[in-house]
């Protein structure tokens, strides 16, 4: 992976526009909370990338008492779900630019949210309070190579 | 929905403890930029919500050209796609509120990253700029009952 990573630093260094992508997600309604997505090619340097055959496809939905039936995970769990699987794909990206081989990473992603300014009621501000521990291990070459990261912000070794 | 939109609405009125959510996600990496998510139980009003019985679990990769090999949508896609859900969530609740019965919703999340500044290169700012146009039919009891709306601001209605 170090190596593919640096050809594509190499790349966009030598033409920009390898750095641009627009990448999209559809959406259907079914009932009540009910939707169901769909993910399937992207534009990658102003041309659509052929690599994807397929669709990937997403159920979501709210449990019970947000008045679904539990169909698939809501919307914010899905955000959260993107911060986890972000961090990881950073982490292990930066890992190997720098010639660390991580062996196991996890990511536990968990956001408070109050919805009474969603429902037009008085309440707090409309958004998350996250919190990511993270437990991963790394073979670095030294003894006791476990890193652990703080709340996404950067990156603490622990050696 | 609309009567259950209405109680739940007294319901935090009553104890706006009820209106407090705790969602979680947990990523496992596999190897590459290839990640298994999983969304389980979450907490509502202090108190572990017992209505999942099992976990939802999501898949997520990158495509060639990001390093990986389209195991699953990649962090930025899944946040467009719980954009298009949390979009469509909102107007079919608030739609239901004012008595309106949605027939067909869809929408098209669009984003456009420029990946430069995730790989520690000069770049612009490494966030998205959205694009959401929206299709959602209405049975509003008026004869050309189209609802359109914009960029996630506000609702237009067409009628």
């Amino acid at each position: 992976m170090s190596t593919s990573c640096w050809r594509t630093i190499d790349a966009i260094k030598d033409d920009p526009n390898v750095a641009s992508f627009t990448f999209r997600a559809s959406s259907r309604w079914q009932e009540g909370t009910r939707n169901v997505g769909e993910i399937g090619r992207f534009v990658h340097a102003g041309q659509e990338d052929q690599t994807r055959d397929e669709r990937f496809r997403l159920d979501s939905d709210e449990p019970p008492v947000l008045l679904g039936n539990n169909r698939g995970p809501n919307a914010v769990e899905l955000l959260l779900q993107a911060l986890g699987f972000c961090y990881a794909v950073g982490y292990v990206a930066n890992a190997a630019a720098r010639g660390i081989q991580v062996t196991r990473m996890e990511y536990d992603v968990e956001g408070d949210v109050d919805v009474r300014t969603f429902l037009g009621l008085t309440g707090p501000r409309a958004g998350f309070t996250c919190r990511s521990p993270t437990r991963a291990t790394a073979d670095t070459g030294i003894a006791d190579g476990r890193h652990t990261e703080g709340a996404g912000s950067g990156v603490r070794a622990r050696r």
